[in-house]
């Protein structure tokens, strides 16, 4: 640092402004059209066409290649690892969608084998996952609600739910909404959309699935206590479920809150068993199997169902179904759910994919990743699966057991396979509570969340208003319309963050080119009769007016004040000289000498002392433009009104550190004319002030003799 | 000029990174807190109340003022001259807004008075709006259609529209709504949100007011044809009734488009006429009074209704009516309109207001005005009138026949309320068509700016879209729903013109200190071994990914790539390490000499090669931040990201030019830590340079030190 003192910063040259410095440096003013550009981007190729077709088939590029000494036995531990978690995790996401277990077992599968084939981030345990599931438990109760399917009991003389009919029916609802999601994935994805996700910035994700855990564990506390509140939709619906939740709680069913509570207490108590001893095991001890193992058998040897009520499983079908087109007649109701569950969807998969390929050197393509995760929903809406993103924690599980490659994931899809056509049958016993269970203690990465508040507080506070305000819109209008509420707040922001921006005066810190705040620094210098003022911000609609009121503060100059009084004072010169005239022909008239001469010079006295510069007042104006992006119409009409109104009264405004847009800006904006040139932008700050100093005294000069011959006219 | 460029610019000073200016200039960081702003402004005092009162009622302060000599001629004309235009106006626009034309009167009087007391614009003609008018119209037709007021006719043997209590319905209607927005506009002002419309950029209220002129237009072609179309609300509601209109055109009335016809071409001859004679005559010719004055004539003696079915005005009750209190029960279904009606109308009568503000030299208070037009509106609501703003063509004629007080604006007001009383009963012959023909005629200005298009293509792009946006969703989607959808794309443009900026590398304008986009100039000098990068936008979320990547791509850098060849090198240099040890212990065992150290040689030959600095790479990146306005978590994340990545493989980062702001930012989220101080800011890019030039030669001593240590450790 002693070092870098003592090297001498010197420059020694011309003042410049934009005119000169566009000489000098030769600007070109070659453009590339817009078509020549569209040209560039369609020439296609013979290496090119490969290349694509190798990127849209990357299983076609890596498996090859695929070493088998280096990666096999990692991936193989993996995939048994992360088969083993998807089971109860495929059946217990299933509840939250709202259809039957088996059908969490499919999710698990086909998704996952397409985007072996398909996908390009490595790392990442693509199926079910939890805050995907609740959205897609929302449309299905929405659209096959209970009250559609009461049938007659001529046993009970009752009405009761047709449950086969209305189970068939969310499952058409859960393929149809996501067979379209995949659709909307793949649209995006071939429109090059990807970055759409770049909307979705972290304070707002991690609010978001905050939010969304908050409707997951409503939507699973009647598991817990075994009852049945009556489903609500729409905005504001988890506040009806709550309420009813609690009014129905002292209809509890005992045996079913008795095993929710012993299987959360058993699964917490393990899972930190496993964290503990994590260094020492070379693989995890698959809790949430043995959780799902211990519950089936114990439910199925005491009989919990029978015995105690509890709510089982219930008949899991081995073998797979044929695949089924979606329901066409149902696109239309889902279209919005469909969309933010696209959008969700690759979010979540894209930001996890991003972090694992940042940590082991490999690149993630964003529209490719669209489009594995369109075909992954799309065929499996087809075969009746529910929409899948990745699950952090399998993800987790998959990178620490040694997986390394996409393997990891067709691996563990061929272990639910063999699940699903020989074993599934025997969990039929599983108390729903234990599969709400393993939900809850696997949202507890989730909830750790909200400690984001107090470390955005610290950090940025816009960020952390952005995570509340995501958080409670998804909680009090559901995640997909939450969503959309909350992207448009984040974008509000942008507009508030450069609405009120600061403004300040700079003053020169001594001896230097530097220019600062003057309120900032105690050892600031105000440059004498300049004013340099900036706008923290771009100059746009939004807040062009406030910098022009900002302006007449900071600077002290009732602008419309000095205006009409000039005109005021205008109209009594326009008087004095009509008199003047008048006096001048009388004078001819009868030659007389001496009287009129003297009130002239009163006159002229009246109109010098109204106009003797104000010391208060600087002699010319200089606008730092260095943080301004962009200009549009409204911005460059209040730099052109502030030329002219301050130049009306003498005061010369120039600018300073335009970026090359904004000069384009301020040329097709027709901010520049015959009096106007580029000769009043310059390069720096320091620029303009040198020749604001340089010109002041010329112009004094010039300012006296253009009064003087004008009041003697 | 030439004498400016023989000034010099010339500094010699010490290489400033941000720590040395802080302290040169001694940064203060007293800063007043939130708490104490508050406080600030809450502080009360006597001096303080007076001007808030006067403030709040300007008439008390600028009526005892009020010269009679100077202003009170010139107000009598222009009150007159608007007056007489207030009577056919207020009854064609009780037309679009689908109440009896009574009710136009009423509109023209009360809320102008009001007015008079409370408003702080001395040239503006407050009264009824064409636009206003025809939002007011989707409400009434909405909320009561004819088709709520069917009964069954005995004569005719058929059901006919209760034109009595369907009028009552609307008027009730149009107050409620009228009342309301006149609540939220005196809402806005308590909380001094006089800002908004800031938000109504120029470009969005021109293209705002061409689409509903388009409204306007087609809901009075029913009384130019003389035809009863079917009402349509809702959205693209334009397209069918222009339809339904198409499709009725065979049943015209010929009578009635024969009125229209002659009013139309009569009115535009006799406003050309105006216009031709504008500078002999002292006072325009009061085209439409004397349009209407004559059609009613001829509508009587000829009796135009009977024998040829003409459409007239009808029964128009003398004298005034007693307040009635708004519906309450209607409120619920009319707040999105009023609010629209709200902003809508103090965005027209503001921007109208400021453009006579600056040209005579006096203020316009928008909070006040806020309120003005509040209580203007909802006390004109308690009084049966429909919601009003300002009206273009009545200003202009106000302000040219010599008004040039508020007083104009009061005599207005009391010429309507003696038509009202006494000679309103004159003009019930008087056809509607002449009313919808005055509507078409006073549009001529509104439709001229279509001419903006091509005037905005030329200066600006982006502006030209948010015209044509605006215009085209006020036209689909009625001028309410429209707003707020032109509204929410107009601060979408924001964030696009933000989100693709234009990224480029600098490069040194010869002998100076001034660094310019290297493809934009030809003679810019790329300076050797460092990498100037700029962004044209603020860095945050939206685009902070881009920013890395663009960074990777202009500077030729793999990241990822290098990243990962580096980690490859480490496992290789470990293994060698490890080699080596067990080699060394070997030796150390046998004391052999001679070979081993060969081999070590070769080892480090190796990793040399590998290590070699390549010539495409540079040693330092500046990354010029003058262009931000502010950083949120995310952009400092990727800042932060930078730094790191290409610090790991030796690339030195620093940072120039941020604002006071963005330092602020990068502080608080955390990019600073023990490694990465203030000293990696540097005041400008040229200082940045220097640095990196002077630090150069340095580091990389040091880093050959440091690997050959590491070598042979």
């Amino acid at each position: 640092m002693a070092e870098r003192r003592q090297m001498g910063y010197s420059v020694h040259r011309e003042i410049l402004d934009e005119g000169v410095v566009d000489e000098m440096a030769e600007k070109s003013d070659s453009k590339t059209s817009l078509s020549e550009k569209a040209k560039k981007s369609m020439r296609c190729s013979g290496p090119k066409l490969k290349s694509c077709l190798l990127g849209s088939i990357p299983v076609l590029s890596w498996l090859p290649r695929y070493s088998i000494r280096e990666n096999a036995l990692g991936d193989l531990i993996a995939g048994i690892s992360v088969g083993i978690m998807q089971l109860p995790q495929g059946m217990a996401y299933a509840l939250l969608a709202s259809v039957p277990p088996v059908f969490g077992l499919y999710s698990s599968f086909y998704p996952v084998l397409i985007y072996f084939l398909f996908g390009t981030s490595k790392h990442i345990s693509v199926g079910t996952y939890a805050v995907m599931s609740v959205m897609i438990g929302g449309v299905t109760e929405r659209l096959a609600p209970d009250s559609n399917f009461m049938i007659y009991d001529n046993v009970t003389n009752s009405s009761i739910v047709d449950i086969i009919s209305r189970d068939a029916e969310r499952v058409r609802v859960a393929a149809a909404v996501t067979f379209m999601s995949g659709l909307f994935q793949i649209l995006l994805g071939l429109v090059q959309f990807g970055f759409v996700v770049t909307y979705l910035s972290e304070p707002l994700v991690r609010g978001y699935t905050t939010g969304a855990a908050i409707h997951v564990i409503v939507s699973q506390l009647k598991y817990t206590f075994g009852i049945n509140p009556m489903r609500y939709s729409g905005s504001f619906s988890l506040i009806y479920t709550v309420l009813e939740i609690c009014s129905l709680i002292p209809q509890t069913n005992i045996g079913t809150l008795v095993v929710s509570i012993v299987a959360i207490i058993a699964l917490i108590l393990a899972k930190e068993l496993n964290a503990y001893f994590s260094k020492k095991l070379p693989v995890p001890i698959p809790v949430e199997l043995l959780g799902v193992v211990i519950a089936t058998l114990i439910s199925w040897q005491v009989n919990l169902e029978d015995k105690y009520g509890v709510d089982v499983v219930g008949l899991i079908p081995s073998g797979l179904q044929p695949p089924v087109l979606p329901t066409s007649s149902l696109f239309g109701k889902v279209i919005g759910d469909a969309f933010a569950l696209a959008v969700v969807g690759y979010g979540i998969a894209i930001s996890l994919g991003r972090i694992f390929a940042l940590k082991y050197g490999y690149k993630v393509d964003s529209n490719q990743e669209l489009i594995a995760l369109g075909l992954s929903n799309s065929i499996g809406g087809i075969f009746q699966c529910f929409a899948i993103s990745c699950s952090m924690s399998r993800t987790m599980v998959q990178e620490s057991t040694g997986g390394k490659t996409q393997v990891a994931g067709a691996l563990s899809a061929i272990i639910i396979l063999f699940i699903t056509l020989w074993i599934g049958t025997l969990f039929e016993d599983l108390p729903k509570a234990v599969l709400a269970a393993i939900i809850f203690v696997n949202l507890h990465g989730i909830m750790k969340q909200f400690m984001d508040i107090p470390a955005l507080w610290r950090s940025n506070k816009v960020d952390m208003l952005i995570w509340v305000v995501t958080f409670i819109l998804t909680v009090l209008f559901n995640p997909d319309l939450g969503l959309a509420a909350a992207i448009g707040f984040s974008m509000l922001t942008v507009i508030f963050r450069t609405q009120l921006p600061t403004y300040s005066l700079l003053g020169q810190v001594p001896d230097t080119d530097i220019y600062r705040p003057l309120e900032d620094y105690n050892q600031v210098k105000r440059m004498p009769g300049i004013l340099i003022f900036r706008s923290s911000a771009t100059l746009y609609f939004a807040n062009a007016e406030m910098y022009q009121e900002a302006l007449g503060k900071k600077s002290g100059i009732d602008i419309t004040k000095i205006l009409s009084a000039k005109k005021k004072l205008e109209a009594t010169r326009k008087r004095h000289e009509k008199k003047n005239e008048k006096k001048a022909a009388k004078k001819n008239a009868v030659d007389m000498e001496g009287e009129p001469e003297r009130e002239e010079k009163k006159d002229i006295a009246i109109i010098k002392m109204d106009d003797e510069p104000d010391p208060s007042i600087p002699r010319a104006i200089v606008l730092d433009l260095s943080p301004v992006n962009f200009l549009d119409t409204v911005g460059v009409k209040a730099l052109r009104s502030i030329w002219r109104d301050y130049g009306e009264i003498g005061i010369e405004v120039v600018l300073a550190g335009c970026q090359i847009g904004v000069v384009d800006n301020l040329q097709t904006g027709g901010f520049f004319n015959d009096k106007v040139t580029k000769s009043c932008l310059f390069a720096t700050v320091h620029d303009a002030v040198l020749h604001c100093q340089s010109a002041r005294t010329h112009s004094q000069d010039e300012l006296m003799y253009s009064e003087i011959s004008a009041t003697h006219l």
